[in-house]
């Protein structure tokens, strides 16, 4: 099996709950669940992951379309089992995107490609998790 | 439904694909799965989560177990589809714990109690995914 990836606990004195994680890419970033937390949690990773690999497809998609993209944010709110394990119920992803001239369609298209065909990480939660999307244009003069 | 975080693409411009996340918390990090990346891939993250929530309630168990943990890695080993989409199918948490006078029943128990209660990331994938685990002690003299 591959070798994904390492987390290394930093805090085994005391009560703190950091890992810093080795990607196999030699990328490092940590993951902090404690009282002070300084990083962000797993659960917060989980749900960035949703989001920016979705947004990777989308904009990548939209770039070849030729679309005229000047800003992109995206929104995830999520909803959370209140018992444990306190596992997300639903995560809904608000792809909100600023440009000129920009075809709504194109970006349905490209977010509904993302979530059937690209994302990695949404097939991998699916099984799961409701997952939604919506969509929010914001036309800039050109 | 509750906001837990948002992302904004960094790279508009050009081909980059740099997803800065900010949680709700006020934490932010960075994504990237451009061609030279400079920091973790949703993927990555992914799999980090996956491991990290599971190794803070391993080590906040063995805590409450006055179990003397002097080091603690997670290693990961994933499979992933050959096609698209190239979701995880298999994961493998692999738990080295280092200590004095370790109990290997209770750092089973410990990442027992994780796998099926406590542990919201692993909850989450777990009806897509394999996953797997397994322990490593390693005695230190005292």
């Amino acid at each position: 099996m591959k070798k994904n990836g390492r987390l290394v606990l930093e805090t085994v004195e005391g009560q703190g709950l950091r890992f810093r994680a080795e990607t196999d890419t030699n990328h490092t970033f940590i993951l902090d669940s404690g009282a002070d937390a300084r990083a962000p949690s797993p659960i917060d990773a989980l749900l960035a992951a949703v989001g920016a690999c979705s947004g990777m497809d989308v904009i990548s998609i939209l770039r070849k379309k030729r679309q005229a993209v000047t800003g992109y944010t995206i929104e995830l709110n999520g909803v959370r089992r209140d018992e444990h394990p306190r596992s997300f119920t639903h995560i809904e992803t608000v792809h909100q995107v600023r440009g000129r001239g920009l075809d709504r369609h194109a970006i349905e298209d490209a977010v509904r490609l993302s979530e059937t065909r690209y994302c990695a990480v949404h097939a991998t939660v699916a099984p799961g998790v409701a997952l939604s999307s919506r969509i929010e244009v914001e036309q800039e003069g050109s």
